[in-house]
């Protein structure tokens, strides 16, 4: 018997279907796809996205929805995958057709815009372009606010990490902003001033860190039967969990990025390649929200991979690729790269100490401009101040400071706090793997992420969205988000305490 | 204002950019997919084929058609176009929903059993799925037939180069089986028993071919900034015109095939790019059909590159390329590896000459396959009985006979005799552009294309479907296909008369 429900599950398979297409299209745009071939990839991409959201939209989606709530199934995750339905499809109609095609053109026109102001690191050639597109955004979040009941801010966090909120996120950024103005000059104090000696002596050729990068994404549990490593301008995980594509760029006169880049996306794919598959493409199957996915990033970065127990191993691993003596990358002389604490003005290339400052920042910012608090025209100036405040430097133009990121200039608010929610889920896991799985530091000694990785599996990759962010994170961890975890695995790492 | 006409364009632009899609899923899942992707993106290219067939078979696309046509556009490509949508509305819902599904199924099915009983050379595998498949086709034919007005073998041979039927082939053919049975010891008495000896000697470094192979191309006309050329198991080309994707494998101990392949490919690439882009996405801007297709890879192929003239100038870059000595690749030992006739049983490692018996077979079981008249059990004997006819030589097993190709085994009839139509039009091209192109062969001489090519667009290319396959030659040449070009070429080439 077919019932209302399954019907529902066909037409979301078939979205999940079409998304999946789009997103292959979009690896191979930024992978291998000839310029010549932009054009033609940009319709096609937009014919996609219309069918998807047309068989979401369509007037028997909402019918079935309506039926099938009226008759819910007895089964605990279809009612789950059934409420993550009703919500796709609430904030697919909440917006009408002209709005969402203003918000397309707008976006694009706005990130063209965007590229040349940063070029030039001159705000005024974007003020105007962004001013109607934050006008469309204000007006999307309100809408999708109304449909949601959730303040207009909150419907754009929602975007991101569904159910997470300003109203939780704020107190737990206000207290990190204490935590780090005590811990910052401890942590410069411990690592002492001057340079220390980086590890090993370029070049590092490009090649043997592709091959060296290859081994330590299989090691970390990535299988390349169903994955991908290539390069890109921009590092990005895309693709479906049986054929997954992560990517990254090389530098030959530095292993570091290319190395922790790639155990990074690693992270990203575990999580795909981890979820469900016995509900795969319905919106229970999917990822938890970006917060969870980075939190899948950053526990095998940032947690593992920057551990001392798996430097330790990884040390003798790069003298034996790039064929260097093993003392050019002693514990020491590994952490003075990758664990280099520094007061910075570009968000992407901070440690990890300081970047939830650069978040912040942002948080701040953008909650701003969508309440209508701060005007574009007074945005470079709140940034410095911002930066001042936060981290006591900065940016001597805009194209270090507002203008380094794309994420406004395309259209996306309420993204920025998953990176940090997404460390402190990093932490507070990684806590509750050492308590759970004894020996786990010594496995990484041993460069073997499995014992780690079987645990994430279990305790996160299988609920697919079956929990919301704290939700998910009590089921693994026993308390919801707890940014105590975080803050002391910060002071253990930076702090000598 | 908005006419039905410009409505119905949108519809098929839409359409053909769903296809666009879809070639370029395909070319991923040939070059780059790992294997774990197979199952999703076989649901993805389903899905999409899916999208595309309802939006031609739906109510409304039949209605605008027929006010469209109770009211057609001036512009007479505009006509041919409404046509055009016409006839592939027409073979659309032909064909009810179950059917197209049964065949889906089945050819895949059949295609799978295929490689297995390839691979034992044992027919007896495939006969059963193969006689499933051969029911499905036949009723598939019946109804293509039915509703175009056409015999159901016409109704195939349609769907691959529409409009020539097997009233124009059958004669064609005939003429060049009477043509072969003189010719051929001809041309073996001519190029002398005992082997010549071969160009060059291997290995020949695979990344050397592969950058003489883009240097070849780019030297035919193609433009690299709006297309690629990468390696697959099987050489295809595809993607869009303005992101064209071909590939080929290479040997190390035989650059030739790679070297010819790549020049094929780029002829079929150089059809794609000439298109008339102002028509692109409709479906008088697409390829007049498979033989037209197949007549541009060979011009460029068979005609232009294994022509006296280019082989002048290939073999001292081929000695370059690879570093050994000039006379190493001399025109008579060129010519012992490119231009070697011999009876042989492989149909895709066959010469010029004796590739067109291999089609002629084929045409001729097929016909009486879809006709009733052979029986799927009598295939293979009457395959070893045609072999022995055209060819005088007899496979030794079905691996070497009517087991070498896939295309039937998927489902695919009617689309063989496209190969050496197109061979035949490609002569008579190439005598059409030495006619208008004073010194064409003086150009090939210095490896120089653009005059053939410049030719071929405007001649050819830039009419994308505007003329059916005798109309085109017609219009390029000024006489309907005329198989005499052929056998002048290949008298020329092979019998030194």
């Amino acid at each position: 018997m077919t019932t209302v429900y399954s019907q529902l599950a066909d037409r979301f398979a078939r979205i999940a279907t079409i998304e999946e297409a789009a997103s292959m299209l979009g690896w191979d745009e930024h992978v291998v796809m000839p310029p010549g071939g932009a054009g033609a990839r940009a319709d096609q991409l937009a014919t996609l996205a219309g069918i998807a959201h047309q068989m979401l939209v369509a007037p028997e989606t909402g019918d079935q929805l309506s039926a099938a709530e009226a008759a819910p199934p007895e089964d605990a995750l279809a009612r789950r995958n059934l409420e993550l339905m009703r919500r796709q499809h609430t904030r697919a109609v909440a917006l009408p057709p002209d709005l969402v095609e203003a918000l397309a053109r707008a976006s694009s026109a706005c990130e063209k815009t965007w590229r040349e102001a940063r070029g030039r690191s001159d705000f005024s050639l974007i003020a105007e372009p962004f001013g109607s597109l934050l006008a469309l955004v204000r007006e999307q979040a309100a809408r999708l606010g109304d449909a949601l009941d959730l303040a207009p801010y909150d419907a754009l966090l929602d975007l991101h990490q569904p159910g997470t909120y300003e109203a939780a996120v704020a107190p737990v950024f206000a207290r990190y902003e204490s935590f780090l103005a005590e811990a910052l000059p401890h942590a410069e104090a411990a690592q002492g001033h001057g340079a220390a000696t980086l590890p090993g002596t370029p070049p590092f050729p490009e090649d043997v860190q592709e091959a060296l990068c290859r081994r330590l994404a299989a090691r970390a549990g990535l299988d390349f039967d169903s994955s991908r490593l290539d390069r890109s301008a921009h590092p990005f995980s895309g693709g479906t969990p049986t054929d997954i594509r992560i990517t990254t760029r090389y530098d030959s006169a530095d292993f570091a990025s290319a190395v922790m880049g790639v155990l990074h996306e690693t992270g990203h794919a575990l999580y795909e390649a981890g979820l469900p598959r016995a509900m795969a493409r319905q919106p229970v199957g999917a990822a938890a929200g970006m917060a969870a996915h980075e939190s899948q990033s950053l526990i095998i970065e940032m947690q593992a991979s920057r551990s001392d127990a798996f430097l330790a191993w990884l040390g003798p691993e790069l003298a034996r690729a790039f064929g260097q003596d093993a003392p050019a990358f002693a514990p020491e002389r590994l952490k003075a790269r990758l664990r280099r604490v520094e007061r910075s003005l570009i968000r992407v290339e901070a440690d990890e100490l300081t970047y939830p400052a650069h978040v912040i920042l942002r948080f701040r910012l953008e909650r701003a401009l969508i309440a209508g608090d701060l005007a574009v025209a007074d945005l470079s100036a709140a940034w410095r101040e911002g930066m001042r405040a936060l981290l006591g430097i900065e940016p001597p133009d805009d194209r270090q400071g507002c203008l380094q990121d794309i994420h406004w200039y395309s259209g996306a608010f309420g993204y920025f706090p998953s990176y940090t929610l997404g460390a402190m889920a990093a932490a507070q896991l990684m806590a509750a793997a050492r308590q759970a799985v004894p020996g786990l530091d010594a496995s990484l000694e041993d460069g073997n992420f499995a014992p780690l990785v079987s645990w994430l599996r279990e305790a996160v990759h299988a609920h697919g969205a079956r929990y919301g962010f704290d939700a998910l994170l009590t089921v693994a961890t026993g308390d919801p988000l707890n940014a105590s975890h975080f803050e002391a695995h910060l002071r253990a790492r930076y702090l000598n305490s």
